[in-house]
């Protein structure tokens, strides 16, 4: 893809909307697609992990080890944030992410992550917004799992 | 309490460990120190609000109000930040809050929490940390609820 169409296609998402087109050929620079086939592992559950994904098309899940098996306690799309969680903690994988369908991401390092953020509050902003509702979602999920004990 | 112990009380909280003096004077002139006896809410859970609070002594618990009673998901206590989430979302309070111990806290109103993530990317780097740690604690505990089942 030509830079042109790859800093069209950067401002196309959400993330990345009020961001400069200067710096938004940067990200397309050090930045870099990977494609996952259906079924394909983007990461397991306790993975080391430096990496986060920003989801071009297709669609992926978010699965849980338990004892009992795996649960699927989120699925993502278009747009959404992966692997934000190992990058901010510092720590292993949380979750395994599978794609569900073929599925295009744009790969951002540990490094350009934080440089975003340092450079581009709106993308700070954004990004605890995503992980305040994914909070809210996974408590609301945790109260209905203990109210049906 | 005089202008310089407020700027040195703030620049013992970890979230402004890194923010210059000038800025602290700013923010010490733009929050307001609250203290609620043991036993009172912050606030509660279905509430409006838009102001975020600073533990700056003592302990609070996070509630969820359940089909079965309350929950307590979390016990706060000094340096963490509460309420967060619903300005974030702009959306109302998703748990209640309730001081274990009398509780004093530092009150952030959303555009001064704004503003600070705005100019402070290291503010925003610390709030995205809480939040994913938060998010990671009861992601767990919901696989520990599900596993139990």
């Amino acid at each position: 893809m030509a830079l042109n169409e790859e800093v069209d296609a950067l401002r196309s998402i959400p993330l990345f909307a009020r961001v400069a087109p200067s710096q938004l050929k940067l990200i397309a620079f050090t930045s870099e697609r990977l494609t996952f086939p259906a079924g394909r592992e983007l990461f397991h559950q306790g993975d080391e992990g430096d990496v986060a994904y920003i989801v071009l098309e297709g669609s992926a899940d978010v699965i849980l080890d338990t004892p009992d098996g795996e649960m699927t306690v989120a699925r993502l799309g278009r747009n959404d944030i992966i692997g934000e969680m190992a990058i901010l903690m510092d720590a292993p994988r949380t979750a395994t992410v599978r794609a569900v369908s073929e599925l295009v991401t744009l790969e951002i390092t540990k490094d350009m992550f934080f440089r975003m953020i340092g450079e581009f509050p709106e993308i700070a902003v954004e990004v605890m917004r995503v992980l305040a509702q994914r909070l809210d979602a996974t408590t609301a999920r945790l109260r209905d799992a203990r109210g049906g004990e």
